[in-house]
């Protein structure tokens, strides 16, 4: 607002506009048209004469849309990715299952989507929290006797981006923090900027399987502390929590009385034999608000399906806050009517075999995945246990022709035609993550051009290049 | 925040807590597990050792939450709304034009539906300003030589409302003031106050077929006025403005450099031999953001299919504020990526007659309405021409057996079954709503019990309360 140029009026022949760009609108000199027309009808059209007012265009975007940064934009417009002409492209940047047409979603659902539109029951308005017998059929799913839940405690969203946009609204005010973990995913981020809320980024340990840092988390918690994220199993990191260290997390957060955003996105999508037992499983007291959604474990994310489910057995939240969330939603509403229509059918009707095909695939692909890396000379991936991605470190010590993530990937391409997402738009720096989503022979392909770029360009270290300049 | 406890940590031994809602949660008396915890893990676990921090759970809706403020549910939510048992309930209240079922979609919008989802290519992310090809349909379908539009200028949203929202959310901050129709939609106030926008209601004039009040309008412009909001045709009145009154309305606007939002999401729906022309067809300076969506005409409110239509011949937004558009898309996406898919196909195949049909049926039952309650004494409809809703006058110094249209609209439930919303949700007294998409038979029922209602209550001005208080 500091520039915005606002003149007061001169009896009514207006100043001439200095800004090139409005400079050229018949109103930007305020003589034309609408100028001749004041003179004319002063008395009666001109009741703000004497007031100051504005009298060429000067429309800025908002400090919210200046203050709405997107980091992985940030960085990936700021990169020059040239492919190698040679070699046809991968990306595998993109964290949407579906881009490759190897993984569908299961009939079951395409089944379920038609009979609600064929039904014309779901034309109308859902209640903004979402269809009750839509919200039972999440809360049927969802309950455990552990974390039981009810229709009452579930809310309906467009996406877990909307979920999570809800959770941040209704727990923080500007000032507040929000603890968010490093790395992670860029959205929480990107929405508390926005809002005037500040983010403390807590460490994971990559020596520990990506665990949080439990003394670097609680070191970050204040009296401003309104919510702490927690992302499980974890984009960028491909991780999942052991109950035990989930215990700790939530042992923090109860000795510190703050609630807790968990994004379970990527809940259930854990490899055979690793459990994933959701937040509010394993506590009874820390008030919790688990956003999930139909978009990675369906491998629908287009369809903006998601959800808040509320755990509070303490009554922490109350209903202020419950409130809170349904005068929220009532701002733009939910979910699309027809996907609110065929949740219960797809929830009911989607066979073990899918979730088990999908995770099967993502497992064996993360695995030819580590393995092809493993070996590779300068790279330290890291073994996931679920979700669809694979963090790998870069010891950039011994590639000294790069500057950093950034330079490394972006070389990668160049080269190879290869595009990983550098870590750093994780605010990660020296690492770089994979999506295992792709086709198998596309991840084999990749990983062995990749492998050639390190061969490449890594120095060993009794070489390295302070010796060389020596 | 002013009430939040704040307690300075004591020897790790707590402060009971106060608060009656929190005192059962194990933390709120600070000394139960995790307390017990903390005593012996005190090094290691504490590193917050001195700092002041939380010792209770105090978790409050944030200030966006409690200032989320909805009028009609506040309105309505106040009413004792008991039906009158010997009466089918008839609602005239509810702007969804698909609850009767008297008004189905059309095959092609199904068809299309059902397409989309059977390709299995719109299960991925839509680009977040929506997919190219469904926004280059949409260019298209809203061209006119006067008003230009390319695929650059489309974009996608969850929802008319959402359009609404990204629209005031790039054109106003905090303390600035947007100004607003009233009667008008709620929604805009909605959205403005939680976010810190200053709401300032211009007058439409009844007497003038709802037209605005030119002069009250630009006696409210500011130089904090950052916005303009027009809506036509009009939710509540079904009012249309013909040209000239439109170009005036833009003489306001480029008079005093306000950008408007156009909420034409009723735009196309009036009735024959009635002409409505989008604003920005009728402008070639003022910049519009035009927000629509499939809801009304296509009637599929539910499926949150909206859209920004950017109009600005004489780029006084610029790049800069088309960028804060997309960057606030960012945040939670649009609409589902499925409908956008099938967006081309409904664009283009529904019929003419679908159309027609619609609208012929709009206006048979808006005759039906207004002919009815014109001869009830106490009474004064007004004549739509578009859109779905007719709104109607209460003489109230004529029933003095109630205190304003709130009280008036629910003795209408108690006794005769048939509920209409008082206009003063639309911060409009005396006047209440009613939506015209009901089926025949309904509308001519609800009038008949109005007029019984009425002419029950009805008082000559002869001897009105005061005289008969005397």
């Amino acid at each position: 607002m500091d520039n915005k140029a606002y003149l007061v009026q001169m009896n009514g022949n207006g100043v001439h506009g200095k800004n090139p760009v409005n400079s050229k609108t018949p109103n930007g000199t305020g003589v034309t048209g609408s100028g001749l027309h004041r003179l004319s009808g002063n008395s009666s059209l001109c009741p703000t004469k004497g007031k100051s007012r504005r009298l060429r265009w000067d429309v800025k975007p908002s400090e919210m849309a200046n203050n709405t940064l997107n980091p992985i934009r940030a960085i990936v417009d700021g990169m020059k990715l040239t492919p190698n002409p040679d070699k046809p492209m991968i990306a595998l940047s993109i964290g949407d299952p579906t881009v490759f047409g190897n993984l569908p979603t299961d009939d079951a659902v395409i089944q379920a989507m038609k009979d609600a539109i064929d039904s014309q029951q779901y034309n109308g308005y859902a209640p903004s929290i979402g269809y009750l017998k839509s919200r039972q059929a999440l809360a049927n799913f969802y309950s455990s006797p552990e974390a039981p839940l009810t229709a009452e405690d579930v809310i309906l969203t467009s996406g877990c981006s909307q979920a999570i946009d809800l959770a941040i609204s209704v727990l923080c005010n500007p000032g507040d923090n929000i603890l968010v973990p490093c790395p992670g995913f860029s959205l929480y981020k990107t929405l508390a900027v926005s809002m005037g809320i500040e983010v403390k980024l807590y460490n994971l340990l990559p020596e520990k399987s990506w665990e949080a840092d439990l003394k670097h988390l609680e070191s970050l918690i204040d009296e401003r502390t309104s919510c702490l994220i927690v992302t499980n199993p974890s984009n960028p990191c491909g991780s999942v929590f052991t109950k035990e260290h989930i215990q700790k997390i939530l042992k923090v957060a109860s000795r510190h009385c703050v609630p807790i955003l968990a994004d379970e996105i990527y809940g259930n999508m854990v490899f055979p034999g690793c459990s994933c037992p959701s937040l509010a499983s394993l506590s009874s007291d820390v008030p919790i608000l688990s956003c999930g959604g139909l978009a990675k474990r369906w491998l629908v994310p287009g369809w903006r399906m998601g959800w808040i489910l509320i755990h509070d057995r303490n009554n922490v939240f109350g209903p202020a806050l419950r409130q809170g969330l349904v005068k929220l939603s009532q701002r733009i509403l939910g979910a699309c009517s027809i996907i609110q229509g065929a949740l219960e059918s797809i929830l009911n009707n989607t066979p073990q075999s899918f979730y088990n095909n999908t995770i099967g695939f993502l497992k064996s692909n993360s695995e030819i995945c580590f393995n092809e890396l493993s070996t590779v000379p300068g790279l330290n991936p890291i073994m996931p246990s679920g979700a669809m991605y694979l963090m790998v470190g870069i010891e950039m010590d011994h590639f000294p022709d790069f500057k950093g993530d950034v330079d490394f990937t972006e070389h990668l391409v160049t080269e190879q035609s290869v595009f990983c997402l550098p870590a750093s738009a994780f605010e990660y720096p020296n690492f770089f993550r994979i999506v295992v989503t792709v086709p198998e022979e596309m991840m084999v392909e990749a990983c062995g051009r990749i492998r050639e770029f390190c061969q490449r360009h890594y120095r060993p270290s009794s070489c390295n290049s302070n010796d060389l300049d020596h």
